[in-house]
């Protein structure tokens, strides 16, 4: 047996401020645009769905932004959390790599995604927001909110994509015990996901139509806001407690990471624990090897186009300047139901395109290969998001021993799979396939792009 | 918004020792005794089930057993585990009393299991051992022994109740996916399964029938031994790191319990939580009120006879002197599978019978209403056994209010009901009924129950 070699911090390292990596780009990401009249959004243009104060945090340049007290006091329900050293997955692999994961999986809600969550709930109440529209494909980000819905007393509506809806039923249990109200998406309850449904009345919904009806409810009632999980520059503001965390970490164990791997979706857990390591490195710092895995059924950073695009299948949202396969674009269904979105943060985007980091696709069945050893060895077992992850440090592990190098590796474990027991069921049984897409679809999407000046 | 209020000891501070009752109790329990001469086991007759290491523990009356060095390393990845003030709890309650939990689903099974499965992998590696059997109910124990098995690479081989095997594929996955290899109960493997599937081929199992035959396959190997996840004082005694670690906690937080609360299945998880601050009793300390909290469909301490019977159902088990329903008794179905046994620790029996704790017996309903609550307020899903422990907190802070008191409560949050969802979901549908056993049926298994002079 080898040791488990945990790196805790003290519970007043929880960070005391978000760190905003506008601050140190050499250059600002492209505004995001108004759709009908393409010109840059303002305040005015957001304010129907979200509060002032986090519409600042999505506009501004400063470096550090306060953490509210408030929401310090729900972080510390579970952070600061543990950064522990792979020394049994090191093992396995017979490799000289010094293997690091940052673990978020144990939050009430098993991922990431309450960093953001408690902290949108706060912005809201305190802007005197009584009910929260959102929308959620597998439940991480839905069980996020409504948990944060329940502490701060504000209602939550929840459209859930309908394939999830129905598959999931134990992610909607979850969110429901804490109170808050699932919808199958599409829904009869908006004009968007009526539209839909009268195309086709089976349809199974995406994270694309879902947003679009959380929106549209949103607009519609002065009491009401809405929230998104990943991809807005705020969202990424919040989750960057993980990286300052791990930089405190790695401190503690006297190692600095030369490569930093993290799974992409929308963005927001990689650009948690990246972007403060990035910031550091922009500041003069080391310059690091920084990994985004995607997976390769849904590959905005690796096959999308980066060009100015819609959040939604609705098109209700702003134009926002992403790496996106298009807003009509319906990803196969795979079981990283968190990293099933037509496009990329375009903080991550803009990062990707200033050639600060890499990304690279992976097929599920190789991710879960991947969670299996990964559980086996270390004894947590991934959500299949976090598997492409585990199988990029994997890889860069592996590739290591081959070059005979000894490089230090850092990954952020961004969720638990408790939920996701049925992938690992058809894993075992070997009837878990690799999804794809079909090209035609794909160049019909990126055809069909909005045409911006 | 309450604060968070969280208290959290320094990695240094996971036990060093576990603490033993029996040096403290002011009379032994009764000897166990061998089923044939019904005389006093010897450690001989125990060989063939478990290793010396554990056997010495299972009779020892030393104060502190020194917890193995590669054991304090493996429960680092969790321990030292969080203790809670419920403050917003306390808040929905309107209760003057103070109300901490300590709270067990941070392992990587979700439950305290782990606390002893490590250790008990950890002996049986010492000893050689190359496999372990053992029996799961709802999958918590067998779960964390998987855990520990794939940690030390040792096989273990579940007997999983059928009913639970059948009902709860996503914890038989969590098992799997550690390597572990799950039998339904009762199987075909062994005389004890055979037997009872010549009297009814749909059997749906039970606890008793499990232990029969991971007991029977232990037995037949050199390399093979049994381990189990309650009862036994060994185990009981490896999850005392509970209370010496609240202990210290509460310490930190300047209080003092007045009133302890835990369920009991087995009792493994009372015993963990309330054994170290008993202790502190028997030697002279404050005297505080105690609570074993049990299913009124399996009601052991409430309803059972406190007698010599058999642990398992094919009576190949020595007998113990314990609170029992009867080795043939089969509780119904209700969904805190953990605590679904006929009988109860010797060691909790005994000091029940000492007068030193009080028992009470809920139905499920209530303690899925108190589970809810719980969960909104304070964030943390419990797990339908945990709930039981909840419900017994919220009586006891509610009975305080009403008498004007304002008492220190201490309960254990044994697990996380992540793998409990369909409970939930019957739950809030109203589908929840509380299950009941035939009064006859209990006359007849107490009726039967071994006689010993």
């Amino acid at each position: 047996m080898d040791e488990t070699v945990k790196y805790l911090l003290a519970e007043e390292r929880i960070p005391k401020y978000w760190y905003n990596l506008m601050a140190d780009l050499p250059s600002p990401p492209p505004p995001v645009l108004h759709p009908g009249t393409k010109q840059p959004v303002g305040p005015a243009d957001l304010a129907p769905l979200f509060p002032m104060s986090l519409i600042a945090q999505e506009v501004s340049m400063e470096r550090e932004i306060e953490i509210p007290v408030p929401v310090r006091e729900v972080y510390r329900q579970w952070r600061p959390t543990p950064l522990f050293r792979a020394r049994r997955l090191e093992k396995a692999l017979d490799t000289p790599a010094r293997i690091y994961y940052k673990y978020e999986g144990v939050s009430p809600a098993g991922s990431h995604k309450p960093n953001t969550a408690v902290a949108q709930a706060f912005y809201n109440k305190e802007a005197g927001v009584k009910r929260i529209t959102t929308e959620t494909g597998a439940g991480q980000w839905g069980s996020a909110l409504a948990f944060a819905g329940a502490l701060f007393g504000i209602e939550i509506d929840i459209y859930m994509v309908r394939v999830s809806y129905n598959q999931k039923p134990y992610r909607r249990a979850l969110m429901e015990t804490w109170g808050a109200r699932c919808v199958a998406s599409p829904s009869n309850e908006t004009q968007s996901g009526r539209a839909v449904l009268a195309q086709r009345a089976d349809h199974p919904g995406s994270l694309g139509i879902a947003i679009s009806e959380a929106v549209e409810m949103a607009a519609q009632r002065d009491d009401t806001k809405y929230a998104l999980g990943s991809v807005l520059n705020h969202v990424l503001l919040h989750q960057t407690v993980i990286g300052q965390e791990a930089l405190a970490q790695l401190e503690m164990a006297g190692d600095d990471p030369d490569v930093l791997v993290g799974c992409t979706g929308g963005g927001s857990n990689f650009a948690g624990i990246v972007f403060p390591f990035l910031g550091q490195q922009l500041r003069g710092g080391k310059k690091r090897k920084i990994v985004a895995i995607e997976p390769a059924a849904c590959p905005s950073l690796t096959r999308g186009k980066y060009a100015y695009d819609f959040g939604d299948t609705g098109h209700l949202t702003p134009l926002a300047k992403m790496h996106t396969l298009g807003s009509t674009f319906t990803p196969p269904g795979f079981h990283a139901g968190g990293l099933r979105y037509h496009g990329m943060a375009p903080l991550v985007s803009h990062i990707k395109e200033l050639g600060l980091i890499e990304a690279k696709a992976y097929h599920q069945v190789a991710c879960f290969e991947a969670g299996v050893q990964f559980a086996k060895a270390e004894g947590i077992l991934p959500a299949p998001e976090a598997n492409h992850a585990v199988k990029g440090a994997i890889d860069e592990a592996l590739e290591a021993k081959r070059d005979g190098k000894a490089p230090v590796i850092l990954f952020n474990l961004c969720g638990h799979g408790h939920f996701d027991m049925q992938a690992y069921i058809d894993y075992q049984a070997g009837k878990l396939t690799d999804q794809s897409y079909s090209e035609n679809e794909l160049a019909m999407a990126l055809a069909g792009l909005p045409v911006v000046a």
